[in-house]
Parts: structure tokens; C-alpha cells; sequence
């Protein structure tokens, strides 16, 4: 791409908040803390796909990051550094000023550096690789979970499904509310310091970016052993709760986008979870329980078994 | 993408070869050795303008690792880990079978797991990224070059960009030279052992990627010095050397895709370099040197300077 270097210097260049080397050399050189593990995770984001072509660039920036952030989050990491890859069709100066401004302000936020990367010509893709650290030992696993457990999810559920829904022209909201939803599909808010604060509460967490029922799935697999989830305590919004129940519950279990945090925690740690999401400043929600039994089952608030089951809602993720 | 996480599971999950956990969870958590710094490096490749639609995937697999390892490698670091973020307009079983089995035969001779990413559907692209480790102060940076030091380069120069001249109908070669040149455009070989060989040895390297004159213009801007090129002395394959000098010339100076090392030495360390060489099993040349008058020579044998700096040969990069 003509102007390569000189647009990742006009854009991507700021100073480091840690005395390591940032963009420019052939590598970023990182600093773990002693003792402390590695935490890496790499998300992809293909417009149609992750974002439509509607989204503003600042946002964009915002969501590629958020989604990277949630995955340290859902380990109990603590974010250190981020890298980004960037494909662009063509070198387009706005895109990158509102890209950035949205990306460095969450970084900001989230205290990390923007360490190193690439840009390259070539249709719209964002990959962004997060590194956080943990102490060995203690970061939150898929694995974790153990009959008894109680079963928590952070905020809302749902919003950004619905939002979709919006889009597709499938639902049709007023001004304000789908303004609020629109923000939970192009803003989630990676729930870090919730992460953070159930190291040694929680016994399992993973961040729901594919829908609850498939996030689960993956826990329940992780963890060899099986889930109740309590349809109607899934908390929603109050946009989402005014929606027909069917849609409710669609959007909810299987909208995918989320980025909430659902984990599991033995009964006896519930003062412990709510005293977390306090510290963190996030409402939590206990929305079922692990069963030694497998297989996941989905019931109403009258204790009547839904007649579905994950695979049921693969088609909408 | 349909089918997603069977094909991860199928082509992308084997046994570590260190304590860590890999591919399957929110992060991936590698732990660094005490005392070390870690370098991450991330490169992005797009079909048409990293690698040709006709590259076999097996060869598309060992060049998306290699480009990254090539950056390591330019910084003196010992590879540890790699993410692989995947856009793929289908589920291609096949082609994910090759690209699997080019990447982990690379990484296994590299000694790295393979321990995240993401796979979605998209445009074909793929981006990996590195992690290394080295001890604090070590690592070779762009910015150590002083006047005087001499100029050395890995390898030959020029080949992948010859093949690329008849994949373009450019230029026209037997068939056991085209393989010659075409392998090296597809199956560069990272200078991980060399880079690690010159810690305390070089005083400034980068690798290939863009061509000598551009890649040489980030040391001198980083460096703060300037440099002259003696053309005639670039190394070349035979095939190369075959080539009219114009084409020569053109291909040694402003190829690209050629991964190989670029340093710089002071002349007392002559000896080191050669048995950091000998001891990594590559040739090296010295082609050059760094002066304190800013800006880029390239001189030929006869001490004539060419008519040329490395921003007329930007287009070409």
C-alpha cells in the first residue's frame, strides 16, 4: 500500500506507558512481571461477518479490541499489551484517524500499550493479539466447573442479537431503544476487572461471543459435566424484556456477541461472586447450576423443560 | 462457518511440546523463562499480494510462519509460541490439511507450539502471530548501527522476486530454475540460529521482507547514519547471475520476500560474524558499510555510484 509507513506512524504511533519497545522494530519487546504467565489470545474480524459496513470507524476500533480484552477477561488476566494486523482495501486516512481513536481510548481505558503489527492492502480485516499476565495457577479455565456449581452470568444478554434483528429488518424499535442495543452490539464492554476479581471464586469462566448456549457447550465439554440454565432468570435488558417472549429467549440463549462473562462458582462462594462484581461495578445474575448428570437442559421459571438443545440453536450463531 | 470448531480440532490441536495450555480455550498461557524479555512480532498475508492463488497450501503454511520467525530471527529472539488467526472463504478440508502440515512441520523444526487463534469465514488471510524470548538488552534492534560498521547480509538476495518476474510473464526460465527461484519464494528459510548466533555480535539487523533499499532505510532512520551498498558484492543464487545485470541489480536491491538477515558489525567483530555464520550453517556477505553522512550509495565494482536511492525503488517494493 502507497503511504504504508507513514500511515501507521501518523496513527499508531503513541507513547508507551511501560519502558519497553513499541512499534517500528522487527518485534515489541513485552515485560512480564516475575513469576507471573503469559495470558494470548488472537481474534479476527471480517466485516459482514463480526461488524456491518455501517459501523463507524471509531466503534470498530472499540469492538476489535473489546472482543480480544474479553478473552483475558474470562481468564482472570491482566491486560498487558495488544498487537494489530490490518488489511484495508485502500489507505483511507479517516477510517484510520476514527479506527484509532476508538482503539487507543479503550486501550487507554484497559491500560495497555499498542505494541506492534502490520497493515497491509487487501479486503477489510482486523486481527488484533492481546497479552495479559496471570499467576501460574490461577487463571479462570473452561475446565473448571463441577456439579454443585452454580451457574452466573455478568450484565445483559441479548441486546446485540437484537440489534441484529434490527438490522436484518426481522424487528423494528424506536429511536431511543434501538440506539441502546445498537451500543451493545458495536460497544460491549469487555468485563476485565470482573475477571480479575473471581480469580479464586470462580471455578470456571469463558466469554459468551458465540451465544450462551454454544459458550456453555464448550464449558460443559471442558469440564465433563452437565448444566441446568434457568431461561427465564437470564438477566435482559429492559428493551429486550418488552420484546415477545420467543424472541426474548432466542436472543438471549444463542445471540451471540454478548461478551459477558459466564462462569461457575460453588454455592457456598455466592457472597463471594457478588462481593467480585461490587469491587468490579457489574451486576451479576445466577441463572442455574451444573449437574453431574449430562447434557444441558433448558428451564422455565414454572420448571418445564424447553424442547431444545444447544445443537437446536447452532444455525443462529 | 459451519464446521468450525471440528476443523480446528481436526487440523489444528496436537500435544505441547511445553507445560502450557494451548489451542481451546479463552487465552492461550505460555510462561516465558525467568528473567527474559518477550518479543512478539504479527504479519498479516493476503492472497495476490503476500502469496499467488497457485501457491500449494503446504508451502502457504511454512511461508506464513516463516515471514513471522524472520522477525524473531531479526531480533536475536529463541521462538517459543505462535497464534494463527485464519479467514477462509470455505471450510476447505484439504486445504486446511496442507497449510496445517507446512506450518507444523516449520514449527517443529522452529522447537514452537501452535497455541491459539481463531478460524472465521472471509476473505482468504492469514495472520500469525510470534512470540519469542531474549534477555533484557540483547535483542537486535534497528537502531544500533554506527558509522563504520560494516554491512552484511544472510543468504542470496533476489530470487523471489525473479520468480515472481515470470509468475508476471516477465521473464522466462528453464523449468529446474524456475523451481530453484520458486522455492525461494515460497519456502523462505527464517535465520532463527543465525539471529541468535550474532547476539553481541551485530550491532543493529533486520530482516528482508520489502527489499535491501527499503529495509536498509529503516536502520539508517532508526540509526541515524548513513550506508553504502556495493552492488557487485550482493550475494546471488546462479539462476540470478544468470539474468541481465539491470534485472540482477533490480532483483538484489528491491526484491522483497527474500527473509534473509541484514546487519551491521563493527570490522573488529569480522571473525565473530564468521563463526556466528559457520555456526548457524549460512553463508554470509559483507556488501557494504555504514558512514556518518547520511543518505544511501550504491556503488558498483568499478566505485561508479549508481544513479539510485532506495526511494526510486520504492515502487517497486
Amino acid at each position: 500500500m502507497a503511504g504504508e509507513f507513514e500511515l501507521i506512524a501518523r496513527h499508531f504511533t503513541r507513547p508507551s506507558r511501560r519502558p519497553w519497545l513499541g512499534v517500528g522494530d522487527d518485534c515489541a519487546l513485552v515485560t512480564v512481571d516475575a513469576g507471573m504467565q503469559l495470558a494470548i489470545s488472537s481474534d479476527m474480524l471480517v466485516e459482514g461477518r463480526h461488524f456491518l459496513s455501517t459501523v463507524e470507524p471509531e466503534r470498530l476500533g472499540h469492538k476489535a479490541l473489546a472482543v480480544n480484552l474479553s478473552d483475558l477477561a474470562a481468564c482472570g488476566a491482566e491486560p498487558l499489551a495488544c498487537t494489530l494486523a490490518l488489511a484495508l482495501p485502500r489507505a483511507d486516512d479517516e477510517f484510520l484517524a476514527g479506527f484509532a481513536r476508538g482503539l487507543y481510548a479503550l486501550a487507554e481505558r484497559a491500560g495497555i500499550d499498542l505494541v506492534g503489527g502490520d497493515t497491509t492492502a487487501g479486503p477489510l480485516n482486523i486481527c488484533i493479539t492481546v497479552f495479559g499476565q496471570v499467576p501460574p495457577g490461577q487463571a479462570l479455565l473452561r475446565s473448571g466447573a463441577r456439579p454443585g456449581d452454580e451457574l452466573w452470568v455478568s450484565g445483559t444478554l441479548g441486546d446485540a442479537r437484537l440489534a441484529l434483528e434490527v438490522f436484518r429488518g426481522r424487528v423494528v424499535l424506536a429511536g431511543g431503544d434501538f440506539e441502546t442495543v445498537r451500543r451493545a452490539m458495536e460497544l460491549p464492554q469487555p468485563r476485565v476487572a470482573l475477571g480479575l476479581a473471581l480469580r479464586g471464586v470462580a471455578s470456571s469462566a469463558i466469554d459468551l461471543s458465540d451465544g450462551l448456549l454454544g459458550d456453555l457447550g464448550h464449558v460443559l465439554a471442558r469440564s465433563a459435566v452437565g448444566a441446568r440454565v434457568d431461561v427465564d432468570a437470564l438477566p435482559r435488558s429492559a428493551v429486550l424484556a418488552a420484546q415477545a417472549p420467543a424472541l426474548q429467549r432466542e436472543c438471549a440463549l444463542a445471540g451471540g456477541d454478548d461478551y459477558e462473562l459466564l462462569f461457575s462458582a460453588a454455592p457456598s462462594r455466592c457472597d463471594d461472586v457478588l462481593a467480585a462484581a461490587r469491587s468490579a461495578g457489574v451486576a451479576v445474575t445466577r441463572c442455574g447450576a451444573f449437574t453431574t448428570e449430562r447434557g444441558l437442559r433448558v428451564v422455565d421459571a414454572g420448571g418445564h423443560e424447553l424442547p431444545l438443545t444447544w445443537h437446536g440453536f447452532d444455525h443462529f450463531a
